[in-house]
């Protein structure tokens, strides 16, 4: 007989022990039911412990002895069984109601909580065959966990139906709600630990629910596991008033329902009741929204569920403390190898699961038992979305051609290098209305992009006043996605990506340093796709860096920062990929190109606004796809061998570097410059470095053997010498680029602070040039003096002068 | 006659205009004093459209012309009225209570309506003595601001009264409370942006009142801005239900006080009302505690403020809603030097405030107004506590040396290196129990420091359960701050620096790239703090990074990642240091001088597990004064010219090195190796880069001109490149590293994919000197051997061979 599980008091009620509290209440489970899904759970239970600690005798169909026993104890006990408990669940309402259930698992090193239902409903087995479903199989899969040459103790690539990591904490609930975008029959459910809950990206990304589409979106079910402790200190969230509790997810806008309590008949009884609670509540809110056609904010159901940590483990091991503890929050039973007493407690306790009543002869999990789990693609394992290539349509795509600017002579003429590329996404946008979004902080029309809200506003489920309408890019069913949180849009955006979407994200450079981890871990989980035979190629993650460092003088210090760019040359190259198109053709060109591919991280860098033009869509072309070259028309030095190679990264550097040029060649008219300029900013490294980069034969042929060379870079300027330092001309190269001098300036005068300004460029070169470092001392007192009458105009007007800021290339 | 504000209503109420209403009603203001303080908040706002709009004629004597404006329009408005207004009532409320009050302003780019006050209450022109109290001081006072030469549009460091600029949004809930820690008489208000409330940082820096012990530290007032738009978007907490908006800031633990309107006359006296009631508030939980003796968890008042964007500009302009709508959320008048409508409505909007009334006839305003400031350094901008450095005790520091592990020969005997430094540090805890705390992420154990809780336990002011009690280490009173959120911490840690106390942060190496961002912030400030004269230097910020990718080979590839070195070396040479002491005494000696530097941000290396032991404390010391140097005891050069030099910086890469060049001295007895450690990076930049950089002279004598350098790097290997591309014999420096190669491996495994392994050093060495290319050959198969045996041996038992991992310099 099964009694109905208890009601949560209001009060403080942070025992997670003891018969089920929950604000769902009811039976729905057959005692029948019951005994086979517990069996299920002690099943997981049973293979988690097993992978943490056996590497043979899988069915402890002998005694285990020590030598049995892992060399290396990993992986986390603690929020495994509550994870697998809530899979299991899982799998019963997705049986029962039919649905598309995607599993994203948060707690850190939990992964053991996923392979084991993942290994029960067979899924691990037809991804990887020689884990099979036997005791073969079942030895290779303990023993494959956390083992050198094995796999990961978080829900790494490797892993079916994983699309998050989870190896640092905070993203699983933006990536869940980045999954079901445009996805209006998925769910995800996502299980979020309680020490993830204490990072901001987490924090804030609960707010997600305002930016979901009860009718064209699917849903996401946050399941927050409130497990007590993290490594050694209790968690947060979980040491609060219930009230407290039950007010922040009011207040983040859910529907929050309490299971708690450690008991398993009630709380099987009182997870299933929840959960259909849960299926029926969001079922409705869809059918409300479908059927009108009315989307609205909805305060969508969310599970807290309180279990004790390291739940069914012993109680107390050497009288201390363990299930419910900080104890059993990694590996409970430390020393078996050596103190026999506790390999006899670890045995009895693997025991306690009764494997031999859950797995048949040959180690096969029981058929009726294995019958629980849905099956074929409703398994959560092999949810094809959770491989999202395979999904993936690729983006219809305009001809970017058709959106450029006219450049009739180069550098004649200006324009907002990134206003074209809004007109070229709102136009991709309009042909792909199901798959493709654009993302960022609050910026898009302040970078310029703003023709997108043409075909689609701003996703906003939250309350619209009249004055909206004003602005009028606010809509339920926009798919422009703007939330002054970089952590949430990297999230969403991932998620989208990784279920097998397109998806463009432009942020200000300087605080894209907000998500260095972030992308970083993004790059990493791409490269170990690689590895597996499986995985099918995703869209690129798109990065436009733009509102960058040198138009950043009236914003001050703080908002100039070019170094994420050496962040993202620390990951694999064959992920990464940089791009500094320097005027609004090649920013087509490069857009195009990065929409287009798969697999990579594509950082491109262009600022908002207007800034001289270099080449009509031909060269454009021509230049992004050689990825650097010399600009013949910048160059006079017809082939020979040049006096002075001048070579630029970036819109404001090229425009210096021109300039520079100029006055250099009207000083010295004999004077041979060969200018070259760099869009692709990995064909530096050597070819064996990176899969762009040049030969060296080919680089020194254009930076040549041994004259000088001038680079003017967009970014800190060790970053050109970290990827240049292995060729031949290397000694020879002068880079410049932002050295952290800045305050409130005008932008020639921040150029001038950090010398990538026409004059210091001039300079530079002058002393860099053998024969002019006598006849060229008139030359360079005067851009001396030069340089000096800007600073002083700047500073008594407040702008820069007319002539620098119109300047034109004279030949 | 002045009516009560209303109260709010429950319903939905997002309308910011109209009457007041609030939770706390009634008058506390006279008519007169709700008069001179409107006057005071006109001439604020008065002094902010000046900021932003005039260089010349600052109040208006003559009719105003479009050459008095400025050329560059910058700053926003739309936050600046609803901040004076709270700066004013905050010192209504200072002076009638005698508080000790901090402002923090946390909205971007909304100085001027800090700046306004500051310079009414007259600091500024104590600080600035230029900009003086009269015509010719308000006029520069304009002309300064978002002018080039001039102050920044958020509370830069040249801003009186400020320890937040704010430029990055998202740290000013968890600075503020990092400001009054152990200062119980301090109360730190602080205007939360409704922008910056969507980032994650400071999402979750809401629970820092979890930490705040109301018996020993001081309060926090966050008053969150409702002021409604971003750019252009709405912010979410101002258009989700009142009902939820409540009950957020109840479930985040707080008691919320709403004010609500635009009209001035109620709003006053609702403001005033409500921070009486939080006054006293706060006043009745710090008596209770102080009296009783117990600190428990305090549900602390915090302020909702909702009022139009752009709270008394023009309703409308050109027939578009300006007030309250996210067209003033910058510059609502953009066009008044060339359009005489517009500059027409911005001299009557100027004037609307009516100047004439509220300064006298030399410009300095009226006596009567400004006595409703409080005096000297009650007054907020002269809070001393802003000027941290100017209150900063030294710590009381015991002798490290003390602290030691015994080194009888180098490489002999293993130890945890940073165990000691817990007692070290537990020995400055104790002497310093007001003024020094430790933070980490729920590590401290893990990382072996948990020697501190000796001293201090985690400061924890949630629930607590009896089972606690095992771990023991969670206090009211603690002193360690350990949370799941590095973004909390280290905002904790920057509030507590720039108050003028001491902290250590110890860290995951792989996720301190979460706060990439805020240490970059950090160290702008400090170096922005060098160009006053009047910032006394803060001590520094210190950050251990352990549990290094060399020991993560167990967790796998997401956890690997040393670049966070690369993102400290961008920053200014006069802020950053790096450190990567090999060994326990080492890191002592490194430590020692860390806690006791000023104005630094200091960056340590050092891996938390067992490791070889290299020298003793006189030699440690010795070392680490230099920062890097030849080890005598391992090389064989002996003031010759040697064959190789090998270099090594931080703990593993040290420990291979060093066996492959034992094992090179074993195979070719004559070869002459010079083996040198590095410890302070930035050493190995030249002088005139960074303060710390050896000459060329002492860098060519230690890596001489022409001979090949085995560099082995703790870090991505190409930062070695950037630091020393200018030296002479660069061109012979192979820097093996980090390369982003690891997944589950072990120890050795992963170094050996990584190339930073003895095999593949004594390999590369091999490679690089001439006359063992063909000599070498019988040497290289047998390193290329036993290197393959070590990973076949690592991959069949799970762990490294036993004579690799207790491997001893044989010499």
């Amino acid at each position: 007989m099964v009694a109905a599980p208890e009601k949560p008091t209001s009060a403080t009620t942070i025992s997670a022990f003891g018969r089920a509290r929950s604000t769902v209440t009811g039976s729905p489970l057959s005692p029948d039911e019951v005994g086979r899904m517990n069996a299920y759970w002690r099943a997981c239970c049973y293979l988690i412990l097993g992978m943490i600690y056996l590497k043979e005798n899988p069915l402890l169909r002998e005694p285990l002895t020590a030598d049995q026993l892992k060399p290396r104890l990993l992986g986390h006990w603690g929020s495994s069984p509550g994870q697998s408990f809530t899979y299991i669940h899982l799998n019963r309402v997705i049986k029962k109601y039919d649905l598309d259930v995607l599993f994203l698992s948060g707690p850190g090193h939990g992964a053991p909580g996923v392979l084991a239902p993942l290994y029960l409903e067979g899924v691990y087995s037809e991804v990887y065959p020689e884990i099979s479903e036997n005791v073969e199989g079942l030895q290779r899969f303990f023993k494959q966990f956390s083992f050198p040459g094995g796999i990961g103790s978080h829900c790494t690539p490797e892993t079916p139906g994983s699309v998050h990591e989870g190896g640092e904490l905070g993203y699983s609930v933006s990536h869940a709600f980045g999954t079901v975008l445009d996805r209006p029959d998925a769910i995800a459910a996502v299980m979020v630990g309680d020490g993830e809950s204490e990072t901001g990206p987490l924090a804030t990304s609960w707010h997600s629910n305002k930016f979901l589409n009860p009718i064209t979106d699917g849903a996401v079910l946050p399941i927050l596991h409130l497990n007590g402790y993290k490594i050694n200190n209790p968690t947060i969230l979980s040491r609060i008033p219930h009230d407290d509790l039950e007010a922040l997810f009011r207040g983040y806008g859910y529907t929050p329902y309490f299971v708690e309590g450690s008991d398993p008949e009630t709380m099987h009884q009182a997870m299933a009741a929840t959960l259909d609670r849960c299926v029926t509540e969001i079922r409705a809110i869809q059918q409300e929204a479908r059927s009108t056609g009315v989307a609205r904010f909805a305060h969508w159901p969310m599970i807290v569920l309180r279990t004790p940590k390291g739940w069914t483990s012993p109680g107390e091991i050497d009288g201390k403390k363990m299930e419910g503890s900080w104890r059993s929050h990694q590996v409970p039973v430390k020393d078996a190898k050596t103190n026999p007493a506790h390999l006899e407690l670890l045995e009895a306790w693997l025991r306690s699961y009764k494997p031999e009543e859950l797995f048949d002869e040959n180690g096969a999990f029981l058929r009726d038992l294995k019958a629980l789990a849905p099956e074929g693609t409703r398994r959560m394992g092999a949810n094809p979305a959770a491989n999202g290539g395979l999904l993936c349509q690729n983006l219809l795509m305009p001809d970017f051609r058709g959106y450029g600017v006219e450049v009739i002579k180069p550098a004649q003429s200006i324009a907002e290098n990134t206003r074209p590329l809004g007109r070229f996404l709102r136009d991709i946008m309009a042909d792909n209305m199901t798959n493709f979004r654009v993302f960022g902080p609050d910026e898009n029309t302040s970078n310029k992009l703003d023709a997108v809200y043409e075909v689609s506003k701003k996703t906003w489920l939250a309350e619209y006043l009249p004055e909206d309408a004003d602005g009028g890019e606010l809509a339920a069913d926009g798919r422009v996605m703007e939330m002054l949180s970089e952590h949430t849009l990297e999230g969403w955006l991932e998620g989208y990506l990784l279920t097998g979407r397109h998806g463009f994200f432009a942020t200000y450079e300087s605080f894209v340093h907000v998500i260095d981890s972030m992308v970083g871990q993004h790059a990493k989980w791409i490269e170990k796709c690689h590895e597996t035979n499986w995985r099918a190629p995703i869209p690129s993650l798109n990065l436009l860096i733009t509102s960058t460092v040198w138009r950043q003088d009236h914003n001050g210090f703080t908002h100039q920062d070019p170094g994420f760019l050496d962040v993202v040359c620390n990951k694999s190259a064959e992920v990464t990929r940089i791009y500094l198109p320097p005027d609004a053709n090649s920013l087509l060109s490069v857009a195009d190109h990065c929409l287009q591919s798969k697999d990579y991280v594509n950082v491109i860098v262009a600022d908002k606004q207007m800034h001289l033009q270099f080449m009509d869509m031909d060269s454009a072309v021509l230049h992004c796809t050689k990825g650097l070259g010399i600009w013949d028309w910048a160059s006079n030095d017809l082939g020979s061998e040049p006096d002075l190679v001048m070579a630029s990264a970036g819109d404001i550097p090229t425009q210096e570097a021109l300039a520079a040029t100029a006055m250099l060649r009207e000083e010295f008219p004999e004077l041979k410059i060969r200018f070259i300029n760099v869009v692709d900013l990995f064909k530096l490294q050597p070819d064996t470095e990176h899969p762009h980069g040049l030969s060296d034969r080919d680089f020194d042929s254009l930076f040549t053997l041994d004259k000088p060379i001038i680079f003017n870079f967009h970014g800190y300027p060790w970053l050109i010498h970290r990827l240049a330092y292995r060729r031949t001309n290397h000694v020879n190269m002068h880079v410049r680029g932002y050295k952290e001098k800045g305050n409130i300036n005008t932008p020639l005068e921040l150029a001038i602070r950090n010398n990538i300004d026409r004059f210091s460029l001039a300079i530079d070169a002058i002393d860099r040039i053998p024969h002019l470092r006598v006849a060229g001392a008139h030359a360079k007192e005067k851009f001396l003096n030069q340089q000096i009458e800007c600073r002083n105009y700047a500073y008594t007007y407040g702008v820069d002068r007319e002539d620098i800021v119109d300047w034109r290339w004279p030949y």
